[in-house]
């Protein structure tokens, strides 16, 4: 066996390792070696193994010194021979970089070293060469502060700065009278490195070693040292990274933008980040370092003529201002642009992806630091995945997974105007519940905000929770703001229904529905007065501020979702109660509902009072008057919904919440119900009282309610048959499908299936006419799982209630839930919210047995999910594994289930994986 | 292949069938069959095997008359040669029944025709020979009805009365002007006949039947398609019954105790069903009916000499009178007594049980009709079955598994005075939730019980329903009776580990705190007004009845506990957080402490106002604190209980219900707090209001507390381990064992294991003394059992709280159940209340998986169940045949459990079958 190779060089176009020996070489290293083989220029350097970092953690730094010693200096001279310095010559000093990099990426987790290679003496011919003396001294105090701190291990003095480098600093800044570290002069520097060094001999004992090689051991034991810190293991141990792969060192030469007026820095991009156009762009400055194009100080150049033409359009810079302030790189540098573009189409052509690159040109000479796939805009995205396929670049399979599909969520709602944002002030923030961006006047009641929109007006419905009767308000209002409740409260799973904004769970603003006045960051809010939300990102802001629709990118989405449709297997459902609703879901490629929940039908003004007497009701005969009096209404909104969902399926639940939901908690509607009932206040009050729960959600609901009151099931579902009747005369085709919610047992099941299908016989022999149908379940209750090959017997399909299921899976309310939820994925007890992804290991579990022992039973079983995770691309994936059949999200995320079913498809058949956001 | 045989005749101390043969004769027919091979004489006949009624659903009538039409003439033949009467002969008619027996008991489920072969001569006939006309004619009129009814299938002719006969006998009573249908006399039952007759032929079309024959086969088709009638589907359906199964037809003569004073009928009992005494005992009647011995209208004389003159005592009836008026049948009938001695020892002898017996002495000749085991009481089915064990009737075994062991818990609870009782009146009625009686004076509030208790007075406390904050005052009342709330309600589960007597859930009562008033049937009691409860049956009266307190029956008891306790094998802990429940349970045989509930441990009253403080403080620095105070006092807790439970394990479990359980909600508590913690009331009010929850019991509660506040689980691992090492000190032997509540991932868990761990070391270092400890979970959350295997990587024991395993299963909250339960129940859509028997098929097989999963990790993972389910005999079987290691209930249910593990271990070993009750 030939002796392990323990370091590996690359530099001048050449390279040792390459892009496929991350394991040996971690992804930096290996990503370095790759740039170089493919010609692109790259600071030279060496990566030393994971391996010797095994061997470090096994045997120490002596052996590990006597290991590779000869081979680091090997390494070396060959950098030394590229870069024309040597490491260690003081008079033409070489830096270098020393950085980990592991297998799989840990941002931040360990060590890094820069601008190693200084001491008193090379400092002077680093000012010299540079002919900036400051930026030499400031490199150098750096230098010994990441220095002290990362390899040397220097502690705290003081509790009140952990930092004991931070420290002199201010003391110094203090003395000068200045605030920042950019108004400290040559010689304030020169101080503090003289400072710094005595408080490194007097807290280690030893001087500051002057050697560049022994800075240079000493900073590659301290990046394998930084494998084994706290937040790295624990940081492994929540991405179940392995301890055994430890970290690759990369030791590069250091570059400079600021070497004068031949040097230069900039960030590039192959195409336009935000648009998606296939256009290179960026920015570079002059003489500058990297940070200075970000920092915003001084205002960077465009790298393209073209570029930098339309930005002095936009700017309104004169021609002859922009040549002589602002040249292009292109007019500036023509040969090194020339040199630029050639390499961003090199990089660009092999990755076959959009790149986003930083480069520092010093001295003449252009080098690249980094390149990496470029962040875009959602439009840019489909856009530039689109055009790749066109350019047959990419292959569709690998055009519909270049996706993210939660960022189509961006084109579908309306968003800030990017210039009036920038002036607002964020208030408050809560939980992003619902995307969208939108502004109105605060009302805090439902009925207000009904009030204000008759009256034309535009208002964010402010509530510290909802309920199902503020439903006709916030349909009212642009937006809804909620002081408790977490990503599935009422308010949010409502509001996205809706595809209307909403923030919920911003736990700092105070609402006093008496005074009604909201107080956000010191500031009290009095009804009529505006705000704005930003649903995608939860922030609050005070004020109106402008919004502007998003337009489907017209062409490249539509194409997107035909080829994202022909690759999915599992379709595409909508959770949908309104014919608005449906048509909407529609609109968006919706397969059909997977979810008409009835019981918002009920909150209408004539609805309310009938549902509430019937649920005030003595006894049988009295609900059987008042349901006489819903059956109309029902049948109705039924034809409304089969209508626009004619020749789909929809799927109908009968009632679920628990009763106590709908009727009036406040003297006024119980007087409404005593005058309408002829009954005293009291008796509806200890009615009311009655129907009260200790834990509603485990509570008198779902088939609990239709099998102790038989006749709510005979009258909905004799409303949904004869609607479909009704409509079937008109020529129009109706499929619909009833579930029965919340069944953990066969025999309630069966009970519920025996009431639905005799009162549907008995429609079909009054009209004389028949439909097809089907009966099926909600399985929302972990018990309806484990005997899902019972209940299978009487259902025709199931329709995993998600939802439900996750919280009794875990025995998490997920109106309580807020309190410890936020500290569990603070603490990493868990890694994502189980009601915004689902939880594969328990929920997930749950399901798999279901789908198993109810295809057992009954071989075609229609099986589906319906809960909020039902338009989450990973849960999603998981469903297509699990064998569903269709997914059922709300109108507006019906896109990106399109676009997550394909993906799954995609994944399972040649084992694809996510890309990592 | 032989002819299969239809019909199997017995009689004379002959039978062609046996006990055996159930499937093909039916329960019954096999019975009566098995009675003559043993000797003891029962009226002849013969039974028409399951086979014939197969053939019937099949085929129909004819083709089973023609099949049998022989076999059945000449069975009848038999049975006239035997009892000298001729079937059909209307001078001396043989009069029979016919009845059903199916496999399995299905009681009451199908029809049965009595007398048949009278018509109207045969009716003189039997008048005649009886001495008795009205007899006569009573029996011929409830022939002609019976049959009516079952065999020509008579439908109501008015709303009002279903059965049409029924009708007819109250108009004549209207026209007789009398009350009861033993007030008619003899013209009158010939009138009614002929009226019955009449009503058939109008409605039927045909003359009542009047041939013997006719009326046989008819009667025998009748009981054949009672098999397939709606109720016995039914039944067979909830108690999974083939439909194939089919039922037997016995037709077997009549026997009349009522013709003259040479007959006679009675009831014997082989042993005393009372006290299990081996004295052969019973009651009969001369010239009487069976009915009339149990009706009350005459006074029933004792069988054997020895009971007479014992009856003779209490009854205080002089020994003249006695042998005048009552003598016993071994006085007046010295031979057919000796002949039913020894018939009773004979059964006795074969079935090896205490025999109950039917018998009639019809014109000086015996006739055995029926014996079964005898029901008894607790104390006597203890005494008999160790008495059988010691004559060796029986084995070991044999002898546990004869014990009902629910019915233990008669021995172990004060019960009502029996001449109290009939007098008293009951006013109310809830649930049984804790068996026992008691009286005492009506509170509304515990700080009362407790202030009354002080006092020296009895105390019932009465509540709409109770909370932990009333747990001293449960302490101190004798009762507890509440409106609201199921079997396992705080009130109820409080109560039953206290071993105190409690109704729970009458809905009938209406309480109003304000007024101190309980209204219950009508009448309104005030505070300090008596009531008594019976707490095992679910009844509230009116008064203080006196109670007496049962003794166990010493030897006998102790006895069979320990022959239980080398049989069984899981052990038996308790559940109990008080030194004092920890003796009682201790001394009833608890094997250690299952579950130590710490929370009630913060009731005391500094002890709440801590707790309070800790719960209400601003921010960690304010709950460490407030824990400062508590930690001292919880230790003493522990000290006391380790104390009572020295060398047996101890399972604390830490800190589980939800913060807001602990605050005050009234203004007085509030200004309180507010005080001790120098706020104003607003804050604390808005604090407690934060606390509130949707759905307490999913939302911040169990390891959701430990792990949001680490101080908490830090301040109880601490009172534990040092309480524990205080005692080590004084050389007793604590075996502590840590319980997380309320895991549902592994990564909760093992938080809470580091934070416990890391606490002891430090004690452990702090007093430099250590012990061995466990750390372990509940398995109470479905997703805890669905990840049993990743949890026990660091749960060294699972204990599972099936309590809130069957709630989030089912999704049912306990507290809110009683709604649906009580129809789910009535309806058959459950069979048993699952919070009260384990469902086996849902929640059973997640504990099986956890078991399994848990198990495939740590091989020898200890493991226990501490919920409700812990005391419950056939929950306790399942404990044993999924592998626990035992099982933790109330100290009052430990003398059962020990009992039922028993059973559990005998009934796996061979095949056992529990009896039905």
């Amino acid at each position: 066996m030939a002796k392990a190779k323990h370091v590996y060089s690359f530099g001048d176009r050449k390279a040792e390792g390459n892009a496929k020996m991350k394991n040996l070489l971690g992804g930096k290293g290996a990503n370095l070696a790759e740039m170089n083989l493919i010609g692109v220029p790259v600071p030279p350097g060496f990566t030393i193994t994971t391996e010797v970092c095994a061997i470090y953690n096994a045997k120490g730094r002596d052996d590990v010194v006597e290991l590779i010693k000869q081979d680091v200096e090997l390494a070396m001279t060959q950098v030394e021979e590229i870069i024309g310095k040597k490491f260690g010559d003081n008079s033409n000093p070489l830096l270098t970089s020393v950085r980990s990099g592991a297998r799989a990426s840990m941002p931040g987790m360990m060590d890094t070293v820069l601008n190693l290679g200084l001491n008193d003496e090379a400092v002077n011919s680093l000012a010299e060469k540079s002919g900036n003396e400051r930026f030499a001294w400031d490199s150098y105090r750096r230098f010994v502060q990441m220095y002290g701190d990362v390899v040397l291990g220097m502690k705290p003095v003081s509790k009140e700065d952990p930092d004991p480098f931070e420290e002199i600093i201010e003391n110094i800044k203090k003395k000068r009278k200045v605030r920042l570290d950019t108004e400290l002069d040559v010689k304030d520097l020169k101080e503090l490195v003289q400072l710094f060094k005595a408080a490194v001999k007097k807290q280690t004992g030893h001087d500051f070693p002057v050697n560049p090689w022994d800075q240079l051991w000493g900073a590659i034991m301290a990046v394998f040292d930084s494998w084994m810190n706290e937040r790295a293991i624990l940081y492994r141990k929540l991405n179940k990274i392995p301890d055994e792969w430890g970290t690759a060192v990369s030791v590069q030469t250091m570059v400079f933008g600021n070497m004068g007026n031949t040097s230069a820095t900039g960030v590039a991009f192959t195409r336009d980040a935000a648009t998606g156009e296939n256009i290179f762009n960026g920015e570079y400055l002059i003489n500058a370092q990297g940070e200075d194009v970000v920092a915003g100080i001084r205002t960077p150049q465009q790298i393209t003529l073209e570029g930098s033409k339309r930005w002095a359009k936009l700017a309104q810079v004169s021609e002859q201002e922009r040549k002589e302030k602002y040249p292009s790189l292109e007019e500036s540098m023509p040969e090194l642009y020339q040199e630029l573009d050639e390499v961003q189409q090199k990089l660009e052509d092999h990755y076959r992806e959009m790149q986003d690159m930083e480069f520092t040109i010093q001295e003449g000479k252009l080098w690249l630091l980094q390149t990496r796939s470029g962040k875009r805009t959602g439009a840019a995205m489909i856009k530039i995945a689109m055009d790749m396929l066109k350019e047959k670049k990419i292959k569709k399979d690998e055009a519909i997974m270049r996706i993210d599909p939660e960022k189509l969520e961006e084109l579908l709602h309306p968003v800030f105007d990017t210039k009036a944002i920038k002036a607002a002030k964020v208030m408050a923030k809560g939980l992003p519940a619902s995307p969208g961006a939108a502004f109105g006047q605060i009302v805090y009641h439902a009925e207000d905000a009904v009030k204000f929109a008759d009256e034309g007006k535009k208002t964010i419905l402010v509530r510290i929770e909802t309920s199902p009767e503020d439903l006709a308000g916030m349909n009212s209002a642009e937006g809804i703001l909620t002081a408790r409740g977490g990503m599935t409260s009422h308010a949010a799973v409502v509001a996205r229904g809706m595809g209307k904004c909403c923030v919920s769970g911003a736990g700092s603003i105070k609402i006093n529905y008496k005074k009604r006045t909201l107080e956000m960051d010191g500031k009290t809010f009095k009804e009529g007065e505006f705000i704005s939300l930003n649903g995608s990102t939860g922030e609050v802001y005070e004020g109106q501020i402008k919004t502007v629709d998003r337009e489907l990118s017209g062409g490249d989405f539509g194409k997107l979702m035909k080829l994202a449709d022909k690759k999915a297997k599992m379709l595409v459902r909508t959770n949908a109660d309104t014919p608005h609703d449906a048509q909407v879901a529609r609109d968006f490629g919706a397969q059909g509902i997977g979810l008409c929940r009835t019981e918002h039908m009920f909150f209408g003004d004539d609805k309310i009072i009938a549902m509430r007497e019937m649920i005030l009701a003595e006894d049988e005969a009295g609900r059987r008057k008042a349901l006489d009096k819903l059956l109309p209404m029902q049948r109705t909104d039924f034809e409304g919904i089969f209508k626009a969902m004619h020749d789909l399926p929809v799927t109908v639940r009968l009632l679920d919440p628990p009763l106590h939901e709908f009727v009036p908690h406040d003297d006024k509607g119980q007087q409404e119900m005593a005058d309408v009932m002829h009954e005293k206040i009291d008796v509806i009050k200890a009615k009311v009282e009655e129907l009260s729960e200790f834990n509603p959600m485990l509570g008198h609901r779902g088939c609990r309610l239709g099998n102790t009151y038989p006749e709510i099931t005979e009258m909905q579902s004799r409303a949904i048959i004869e609607a479909a009747l009704i409509l079937k005369k008109q020529k129009i085709n109706v499929k619909p499908e009833i579930m029965i919610p919340l069944t953990s047992t066969l025999a309630e099941m069966k009970m519920q299936e025996d009431i639905v299908r005799s009162t549907i016989e008995k429609v079909f022999e009054e009209r004389g006419q028949q439909i097809d149908y089907l009966v099926g379940t909600m399985i929302e209750v972990p018990r309806a799982a484990l005997v899902a090959d019972k209940i299978a017997r009487s259902a025709e399909f199931f329709s995993f209630g998600t939802n439900d299921l996750t919280q009794m899976t875990f025995g998490y309310s997920r109106d309580d839930a807020g309190k410890f939820l936020k500290v569990y994925l603070e603490k990493g007890i868990l890694k994502e919210d189980p009601f915004q992804v689902l939880d594969q290991e328990g929920v997930g579990q749950l399901v798999e047995m279901a789908v198993k022992k109810g295809k057992k039973t009954r071989r075609n079983i229609k099986l589906g999910i319906c809960g909020e995770h039902g338009g989450n691309p990973s849960s999603i994936e998981f469903c297509h594994r699990a064998g569903l059949n269709y997914v059922s999200c709300s109108p507006f995320r019906v896109p990106i289930a399109r676009l997550a079913t394909a993906q799954a498809s995609i994944m399972n058949k040649r084992s694809w994986k996510r890309k990592q956001k």
